[in-house]
Order: structure tokens, then C-alpha cells, then sequence
């Protein structure tokens, strides 16, 4: 078997053989202190359960449309831990009616004109990798329409112009991350944008769910670099204009940047790229205290350093990713630019570092070619890999009834310390309760100068058959918790719909309304991915 | 006579004397060819012309209320250059009706209440400094109210809470920049952000307007340290999270940020502030060839090094700004920081100067205390204080019968060449038909990795008594060019009245729903700022 599983992340090809699953299922033991992780016998693709579809695709879509079971199910949902458990069981119950591929952007509009007239909810899919519920319509909701559409974006791929003058490209929304910068390679650029996602997920996708890539500082939010966007509408075209700043009203690109579907189906961006970087300064710090790495990473993010990569791994969170595993904190930091030697500038940061008690554990590590600091060496190295391979390895656990998740947050830096203890304390609270204890980690993923990006993971022992109820328990007690001690609900996962209830008490009630207001004058049918951001 | 001028930039005491209007007569005659520059009799406050009022405020209201004529004439208009004539002519028939000065977001709601109810047209107002109609109903539309009131945020000022870990401050909207800066200056902060008004305007205005600031990268503009903003509208408050990033949603804020009034009155902000500059490094570089120094600025944009001073003036800027006489055009590059020295950054962004054909003309200097660099001598000195200085000119030529105004835009550097010939043919053109020629000049205020913002001034002789006329044709021939040509009808000047016909062209259509179905949501009585943003 080859290709996209049908259940887990990625492509069956990487998902570990039973030896793999069985060093991993030891490895959990030794984390959790759970007894219970062994080999699940795995699912066959022929034994997933997809209900009937309940609408076909008029024949004017017909070249567009797949109503094929199989198609079907891979639509069904993301890759959130619960969806990863429903799809081990074959549970694909949450499948589309219809599978929908346009090939251009009249086509969309072909498409969300059938859904308004026929009352059809539409979801725009990118890649398939939502962790917040944002490709699958709640089974309560569905009554509320005629059927389901996946509207796959695929085909509106590729790179269709460069402008190297302004150092600004025309993609299109389907383009997925490989691809992409496999094309702007060929001239000498890059978008520079990896969320962990980034092998599968697609440029519309990263737009339409304001997805942060991995750089700790500086430019790295899919907002930053979203020069113009060209949105299909129920009610026509959005395109804005190309400029590199406007203070002409409120920005019209950001209300797309992060409509997560409801607002339009955005078909292609003018993106702002880079050349590609080739000065490099990278080492890792260590710290006895977690709190005191923190306040390195303050004093870095204020310092306007600029560092690109400025992750805080605390000591869980090395241990899991095996980049220390005696307790102390890693801080791992690098410096990038097409231009000038980043020498200086890593200088002084681990003068700043070592001002907060950090000790220089490897590099620095100066370079001025193409290869990537601590690619394949070093504890950035071991960092980088198990980064990339975390969600493989998140599917993998849930084969040996392991539950593991994260979750990840922003909060203003005065409020950082008794935030991250009750988020870490709610976290261990409904771990004790729901599966008997686990492992709490927590990583700095972004630090700004008024705060940081908290990334947590939780691992514990799964009950089989119990596991949705028990990874609500925490996902609730988490949330409870972020939200009351001044978090955001989400820093780059997007709202989707497992994020809604505390979404809707986070944003503003008015903006709310300015929401539903919006979405009425653009898709007044409500056939745009029901249920997400707004009713 | 001492205090703000009623029809011109700033204080009383501030307007040249008679020999300096002599001299700036001389300098007029010598710049545009024009040779009617003349001594022109000044306006006396007592023959200000302010019509007899609508409507009154109610009882409830009366502590916060002004009726006086002299006050009402205060608050008629801005500071464009048509504002500027009419207030020369002693004309205020644009004056409120009542100017309503609310101390707290309880007394802005209950203005607004009384508005809606009454229907009387609420114009917030904070400097009153807009050069775009930013803070006067226009005729035609005043009909449509029993009245018009504005509503001056002065008392709503002062720095309130300070979060020094953060580097995050919150402020009231009627805060002026020296007021705010004095205030952050005693716990060694600075919101550092400087637009040409910032002497008047308030921190309310800047984000209603989305003001730019100086710099000419990096965080310059308000958007950037907007961490969160409460504004209170007809349907109550809107207060947004504090927090450095989220990806939760389209981002609230940004409704707010630029929204002109239209969309709610903007009553304080969060807004992250910066330890006070200390390492400085500054050059300047001349140029045989305006391109080449545009291509020397883009080098600098897209470098990734952010001076915080990068302006480009072209040799009729220079001869303006007395910067340089002999026909060069001028860089003035510099780099500021809290943290560490600059010299290399400086040193680096040299090579790509001369890389375009730069040649240093003075400078380089480093210094590392809190002294300006530049502040007082060489070609940076002398521009910045004409920067300062220039709104108090624009007043002055006025009165010696001298068009002087600017506009300012964005493009993409792959147009600039194409775009900068088109403008600046269409602003000549215009003068020859107008007034029989005048000065064209652009400079570069800030540069982005994908194109610069352009700036450009025009003089030329003024026809007495058809003011107006000359100069509603140059605008309407210069922002057709720029529109037409692909720049941003507006970079920081904000939309106003004035920029409406072409940013109604600009912003998408569906935009324009959205706005309008915000603005029905959140001021259903649509009397706030009307004709700004929508209809």
C-alpha cells in the first residue's frame, strides 16, 4: 500500500511497521507510566463504514464531482486526534455527500452556486490537515442542509507568476508546501513559511486558518506575507489590490485572513516572498530553570534581535523529543539572512542568554552557504527532525492506545508564570482523572515582545474504546483554563469547530455580529462551512 | 494672541511674522516661477463667519456640551489645504453644531445615544488634523441630520497603566503624541511613532487613520502596536483581548484600525511600546539618478537590515527642504536600537547604497547614547526639521497666495518607474491647466520589501478667489493617475472625504458590502462619521 492514508497523517509509506510500533509503544510507557500501550491491530482501508450519500452533483458538475466512497472518506475530516481515533475505527460517518474539484476559479463559482441554490453545505478543503475540526460539518448541523460538499481545491495549483522586481509571487490556493517551494527554488526564492503541516497543507489553507509558520520571530505569520488574495464568493469575486502597505480603511485582506472558509473560498494570493537565505548562526542554550529561559526569550524578543528560531523546549518537551533528557531547559537559537552575516547578532543574543543564566550547550555554529544550521547535527538538528515528524507520530501512538495531543495559546508576558501554571495544573488535574496521570510538556513555538506562543503536548494512556470522552475532559479543562487566565484560544491552529465555545467568549459579542453581518452579505445562503466562526 | 491658529496648522504663535512671510515669498517665486506670491491681508478671528446652530444638547448633556461660535468654528474642518482656505476666508459654515467633550466611555455612550436618537451626525474628533474631510459633514449630506455634533476625545488623555514586562501600555484616545511620549519618557519607554501631525494629533487618530509614522521600516505604523483597542459604539462596547498574536478568527482590530469613525468611537488602546533608543547610526548618500537611488532603497527593503530612517528625496524634495541645491537626489539612511550597536548594520546597508551608485555625502556617525543622531546637524538635521516644519509652511504660503499641498501612495517596485512618470506627468499637467505650472516633488517615506510609499508635494502660484477650483483639479488628476497607474489612493493620509471616489474604486465591491453591513450592525442609526468609509 502506498499513498495518503485514509486514517492517519500523511502517507501510509511513513507509518512505523509493528517493530517501530513496538519501540514506540515502550518508549510511551517509560513517559506515561502507563502499562496499558500495546499494538492495536490496525484498519483496512475496505472496512471504513461512509454512509450513503444523500445528494449527487448535478450533471453540469459532473466533470468536477466524485461520489466514490473511498474519495468520500479521505474528506471526511482533519487529522485532530479525534479524527485520527473515529478513523482507526473506520468511523467516516462525517463524510462529505459529494467531492468537489474545480479547476479554476469560475468554477468554484459554479460550484458554490449549485450548494446556495440546492442548499448544499460547502467545505473548501485544502489539505485535509485541520486539527481543529475545520473541514468536517457537525453531525447535528447536517439536517440543516440537503448534503455535504467538499470542495477540494487541489487543481488550483501551481506557481503562476513571479515578479522578482518586488520579490512577490501569484499562486495558486492549492498549491501544497513542497510544491511551492520546489517552484520558487527555481528562481532563487522561498516563501519561508513551515508550519508543521507544511508537507501536506496548502497555501489557501495557511491563509484561510492564519497559520503562524515555525519562525520564532520576525515575519512568519501567513499574514505577513499575503500581499493581495482573490476570494470566490456566493455573492462574486474578491480580489484585492496588489501594494505593499495601504492606509485606505480597514484592511480588506484581513478579513479573509482567517475566515476559515465561511467568508469565501480563496482561489489564489499574491504572496511576498525571500531570497533564499544563506548567512546562518545558530546554538543552543541550556537553562537550570524553565522560568529563567522564559525571561531569556523576553529579553531576546524585545532586543529586536530577530532571531529566527528562538524555541524554548522545557524539560518535558526535550525529553520527548529527545534533546536532553536530564532535566533541564533547551533554548534553541538561529539566526537567517539572504544578505549579511548573522554573526553579530547571535553574539548578542547569547550575551542575553547568559545574562538569564543560560550556558551555551552547542555551537555557536556560523555559516554563509545554503546548508541549514543544525539540519542533520546537534540538538536543533534532533529538534528539527522530531518537529517534522510529530504528527506522524501522534497517529502512531493512537495504534498503541496512546492519547496525545496539543494545544497552543498566546498571552502577554506579565501574566506568563501564573498562566502557565494553571494551564499545566488543569492539564495533569484532568489527565489524573479522565486516564490516571501523564506527561504535560510545554515548548515556546513564537515569542513577540509583549509575549509568548505557548505550545503544550499531552501523553497519557488511552482506554480504549473511552478515548473521545477522555481527550474532551482535558481539551475542555485546558481551554477553561487558557481562557480564564488570558489566553487566546488559538495562536495558529485556527477556530474551526472544537475551538468555538471559547472563541465566541474571547472575540468581542459586536465584532461577533460584524461577523454574521459579513457572512450574510457574501454568502447569504449560509452554505460556506456552516458552523465555523459564526451560526 | 496665543494658542491653536482657527484656520491654520498649529498655534498663533507659531505663524511666520511679516518678514518671514516676505521671505517665503521670495523662496515661493523662485521655486514655482510664479510671481504673484504676495503679502495677503491675515484673517481676524472676530470676522469668523459660523452659522446660527441646529440643534442644542440636550440637558443631560450639558456639562459636555459647547455651543460657543468660536468653538464650533475650532472644530469645522482639519488642516487640508481646502480647509486652510476656507478657514483664510474666515469661512466656517462647516462648523458642528455643538462640540460634546465626553470624560469617560459612559459619556461617549451617552452622546452616542442622544445622536442616534436625535439623529444628529457624530464626528469624532481628535486633533483635528485630518487632511483628507476626515472631521467635516459634508453639505450635502447635512440635510440628512437635525444637526451635527462633534465629538472631541481631548479629556479623554492620559497614560493610564503601564506593564513594563510586557512593554505594553495602556493609553486614552485623546492622548497628543508629546503628551503621550513625556509620559512614557519617565519610565525610559516610547511608542516611537511619529507622524507629521504627531505635535497635535492624538492616539485615537492615529489608529481611527491608520497613521504611518516616520519610520521607514519596520514597526512604524499604528497597526503594529495596536496590542488591543475598547471603542464604544451605538450598540455598545467593543474591547478586544490583550495579547501579542492570535490566530483565532480574523483579527478583530483590525475592523477598528482604520475605520475612520464610521465603526465606533475608539475610547483607549493597549499599545506596545519600546525601551528608548540608545545605539544610533546614521549616513546620508547623494545620487546622480533618482532611480538609482530608488533601486539602492529597494536593495535596502528587501535586505532584511530595517533602517529606521531610509528617505529618498528627489532634487526638487532637496531644494524644498534647502536638504541639497544642486540637482542630486538624497538618501538619508539611519538605524536606531535599545539593544546593540548598529555600526554594522549601517556599514552593510553603505555597501548596498554604493552598489547602486551611491556616494557618501556625510556621515557615517555612531553614537550610543540617547542624542539624536542627526538631530541637529547635515542633511538629516536639516530635513527632519523642515519635516516638523512643513504643515506650519503649508499654513503660510496660504496667506501669500501660494498652492502647496501633497498626496501619498504605495505601489509595487515593479511598477514604480512606469507609475512615478505617470503621477508626476498628471500632477504637471495639472498645474499648467490650473495655475500655469508649479514644483513637483516625491520623496520616499517608508519602503517595504514589495515597493515604496511615494510622497509627493506640489507648489505652484495660487489664483486668488478660485482656489478651490486649481486645486480640486490637480487632486482629481493626480489620484486618477495613481489609481489608475496601480498605487493605494491612500498610504497614511487615511480616506476621509476627499479619497472616497477612489478608494470606492479601489476596495473591492464586496468590501464595501461588508463595511456597509458592519456599519448597520454596529451603528444602526448610521450617524456616526457618515460619508467616511460608506454610505
Amino acid at each position: 500500500m502506498s499513498g495518503p492514508s485514509l486514517w492517519a497523517w500523511g502517507t501510509v509509506e511513513r507509518f512505523p511497521d509493528d517493530a517501530g510500533r513496538r519501540r514506540l509503544a515502550t518508549m510511551a510507557r517509560a513517559l506515561t507510566g502507563g502499562a496499558d500501550a500495546a499494538l492495536l491491530p490496525l484498519p483496512r482501508d475496505e472496512d471504513a463504514r461512509v454512509p450513503t450519500a444523500r445528494i449527487a452533483a448535478p450533471a453540469a458538475l459532473a466533470e468536477l464531482a466524485s461520489a466514490a466512497p473511498h474519495d468520500r472518506a479521505h474528506h471526511a475530516h482533519g487529522r485532530a486526534y479525534p479524527d485520527l481515533v473515529r478513523g482507526f475505527r473506520g468511523d467516516f460517518g462525517a463524510a462529505p455527500d459529494v467531492v468537489l474539484r474545480p479547476r479554476d476559479a469560475a468554477e468554484v463559482a459554479a460550484c458554490l452556486d449549485w450548494c446556495s441554490d440546492a442548499r448544499v453545505a460547502c467545505v473548501p478543503y485544502g489539505g485535509g490537515t485541520s486539527v481543529v475540526g475545520g473541514v468536517e460539518v457537525a453531525a447535528e448541523r447536517r439536517a440543516d442542509f440537503a448534503g455535504v460538499a467538499s470542495l477540494d481545491l487541489e487543481r488550483l495549483d501551481g506557481l503562476h507568476e513571479v515578479d522578482a522586481v518586488s520579490l512577490a509571487v501569484r499562486a495558486g490556493a492549492g498549491t501544497r508546501g513542497p510544491a511551492l517551494e520546489r517552484a520558487l527554488a527555481a528562481h532563487g526564492l522561498t516563501l519561508r513559511h513551515y508550519p508543521q503541516s507544511f508537507e501536506h497543507s496548502t497555501l489557501g489553507g495557511w491563509i484561510a486558518t492564519r497559520a503562524g509558520g515555525h519562525f520564532a520571530t520576525g515575519p512568519t505569520h501567513i499574514d505577513d506575507f499575503v500581499e493581495a488574495i482573490t476570494a470566490v464568493t456566493p455573492r462574486g469575486v474578491v480580489a484585492t489590490r496588489r501594494l505593499p502597505a495601504s492606509g485606505a480603511g480597514p484592511a480588506p485582506e484581513r478579513l479573509w485572513i482567517g475566515s476559515e472558509g465561511a467568508l469565501g473560498v480563496i482561489t489564489e494570493a499574491w504572496m511576498r516572498v525571500q531570497r533564499k537565505p544563506r548567512f546562518r548562526a545558530a546554538a543552543t542554550v541550556k537553562y537550570r530553570r524553565f522560568d529563567d529561559a522564559a525571561s531569556a526569550a523576553r529579553a531576546l524578543a524585545q532586543s529586536g534581535l530577530r532571531p529566527a528560531n528562538c524555541r524554548v523546549l522545557d524539560p518535558a518537551e526535550c525529553l520527548l523529543h529527545q534533546v536532553a533528557l536530564d532535566g533541564t531547559t533547551v533554548m534553541l537559537l538561529g539566526f537567517e539572512s539572504a544578505d549579511h552575516d548573522q554573526g553579530p547578532a547571535l553574539a548578542r543574543a547569547l550575551e542575553l542568554a547568559a545574562d538569564h543564566g543560560g550556558t551555551v550547550a552547542s555551537g555557536p555554529t556560523i555559516s554563509d552557504d545554503a546548508s541549514e544550521v543544525g539540519g542533520g547535527a546537534g540538538e536543533a538538528g534532533t529538534w528539527k527532525k522530531a518537529f517534522v515528524e510529530a504528527p506522524y507520530l501522534q497517529s502512531a501512538l493512537v495504534s498503541i492506545g496512546v492519547m496525545a495531543d496539543t494545544f497552543e495559546t498566546a498571552c502577554t508576558w506579565d501574566r506568563f508564570a501564573s498562566f502557565h501554571a494553571a494551564v499545566t495544573a488543569a492539564a495533569h488535574d484532568a489527565l489524573r482523572r479522565t486516564v490516571g496521570g501523564g506527561l504535560v510538556s510545554c515548548r515556546f513555538t513564537h515569542v513577540y515582545p509583549d509575549g509568548p506562543a505557548p505550545y503544550y503536548t499531552f501523553v497519557g494512556p488511552a482506554k480504549v474504546g473511552d478515548e473521545l470522552a477522555a481527550w474532551r475532559e482535558v481539551k475542555v479543562a485546558v481551554s477553561e483554563a487558557l481562557h480564564a487566565a488570558g489566553g487566546t484560544i488559538t495562536h495558529h491552529h485556527a477556530v474551526g469547530r472544537t475551538h468555538r465555545p471559547w472563541y465566541d467568549r474571547e472575540r468581542p459579542a459586536l465584532f461577533g455580529d460584524v461577523l454574521r453581518a459579513a457572512k450574510r452579505a457574501l454568502d447569504p445562503a449560509g452554505v460556506l462551512n456552516p458552523g465555523v466562526l459564526v451560526d
